[in-house]
């Protein structure tokens, strides 16, 4: 079993309380597979520009990604800059230049057109429909996307959410395309969306999953020194899709473990700046966090 | 196995986006009350004035609780005014009447004060400190404040800290207090000041446990349709405390399962006014309910 990921790779310059880090190698896609990759061969369907460092590619490789879809073009790679203040809750965006992103068409292989299980992480959601558009047969389909793209290009969004078994947003984000504040409220409006499933993503307060049968509440792994949370929800994204491709079926038994390594993932990945912490994960670290994790919960 | 409660009995106010009430039955002992009492006996530690309602006397006796020690005092009871908009996660208080809880000093029999497990709800640190003073062989101590007394008699809430096994704050107090942004920092901070548990309730974002062994976080109980959140917190303390109480030992298992009676006691609370629903609440509802919580987590 493999999944295709849709998404960004970028350069994130970003300032938190404990430092500054410039052109970290980031991106939606690059923080989704680094959990992923743990469960399931990935493929990352992204685009970078000429000016893309070498050794991001020859590291991203290092990991094991399939990265034959991976578009270099000519032009700039997409940069990010944040600073995060406070409880490190939200990013304040200081500045963004899309580059090549801009021209993004995301083109496939034959052979991974043929891949059931697809994230497609957040972007364009015309990006986004080009790419589900050229799948054979979609059998579990994730979507993420963020508030720019709920205020600019709603009606593509929601048409294209017909086609989506899961979708995962952050609260204010299920607030925002629901029109509702409570959040199991949300959850069920975006369900009569077309997602069979709606994750809820709520930072240091953990997740929120519904669905018509289930809703499961799971807080965050408490972590005590969060020095960058850039990347966390899709780290948590990568572990909660990456599980499930693996299990090869949803049910509610397969997704509360998919939810626990989402968030044990997720709890490394905001331990330090960008990639760092989760490039130098092991399978051990992950089920190690996950038993302890468990324990808080079995009384 | 019984415990203590001091506290406020109160007529509360409150308007929500679901409706008005006036003058309802409240305050942090009557709240905490409605979710000890499935566990231990409950003897309850207050003052109202002479303008309190003879029904609420009579519906807090017929819930078994000892009122022996509820003083009826010439005055006017403790009024309290709030209002609750968006998500409800924070009351806008618009009207505070002490009136007798302003001469409030707590008097209590010869038998209670042998009595060793002690939940000292929100009142001013002072009385809390009195009646304290009284007690002969405290075992369990918890200790509830809020913002008002932390700004207000930092020195004493702290000096009364050293005596207390628990303290229970919300997380604004718990960063108030300790000058932590991190919630875990915090606690950390806060158990430096004495108590050797402290407990931090987060609202919809259900709570995180701290002392030096072990940190527990545990989700709120997803509730559609929150009415009003007053006492929610109180009726989480009763929960937990009553359980501890009831357990007879203070380990990791029993502080788990502690934590889960709480917010699931805390769920009920909020789904209607004031005290309606737990005041009709079974022990069969709580622990249907706590299964259903503890099913969230068996993966």
């Amino acid at each position: 079993m493999s999944i295709i990921v849709l998404g960004t790779v970028a350069l994130d310059s970003v300032k938190t309380p404990f430092g500054r880090r410039k052109e970290l190698l980031g991106g939606s896609a690059a923080h989704f597979s680094m959990a992923a990759r743990f469960f399931t061969g990935v493929n990352l369907i992204a685009i970078v520009g000429n000016d893309f460092p070498q050794k991001h590619i020859a590291f991203l490789r290092s990991k094991g990604l399939n990265l034959s879809s991976l578009i270099v073009d000519k032009g700039k790679t997409f940069r990010w800059e944040g600073e995060y203040r406070g409880d490190l809750n939200s990013a304040l965006t200081l500045n963004t230049q899309l580059g090549v992103l801009s021209v993004f068409k995301p083109h496939i292989s034959e052979e991974q057109r043929k891949i059931e299980n697809i994230f497609l992480a957040n972007v364009d959601p015309d990006i986004q429909e080009h790419l589900l558009a050229k799948m054979h047969s979609p059998k579990l389909v994730g979507l993420d996307s963020m508030n720019y793209w709920i205020n600019t290009k709603r009606k593509e969004l929601i048409k294209l959410l017909k086609h989506i078994d899961i979708y995962v947003a952050n609260d204010q984000e299920a607030r925002t395309l629901s029109g509702e504040t409570n959040l199991i409220k949300a959850a069920r409006c975006l369900c009569s969306l077309g997602p069979r499933m709606v994750l809820i993503k709520k930072g240091e307060h953990g997740v929120l999953f519904y669905n018509k049968k289930f809703i499961f509440s799971l807080p965050a792994y408490p972590v005590e020194k969060v020095i960058d949370p850039t990347g966390a929800g899709d780290t948590f994204a990568g572990g909660f899709m990456g599980y499930l491709t693996c299990a090869r079926k949803v049910n509610s038994l397969t997704i509360k473990k998919a939810l626990a390594y989402g968030t044990v993932a997720a709890s490394f990945n905001v331990e330090d700046f960008g990639l760092y912490r989760t490039s130098k994960l092991t399978r051990g670290d992950l089920e190690r966090r996950l038993t302890k994790f468990k324990d808080c919960f079995s009384f």
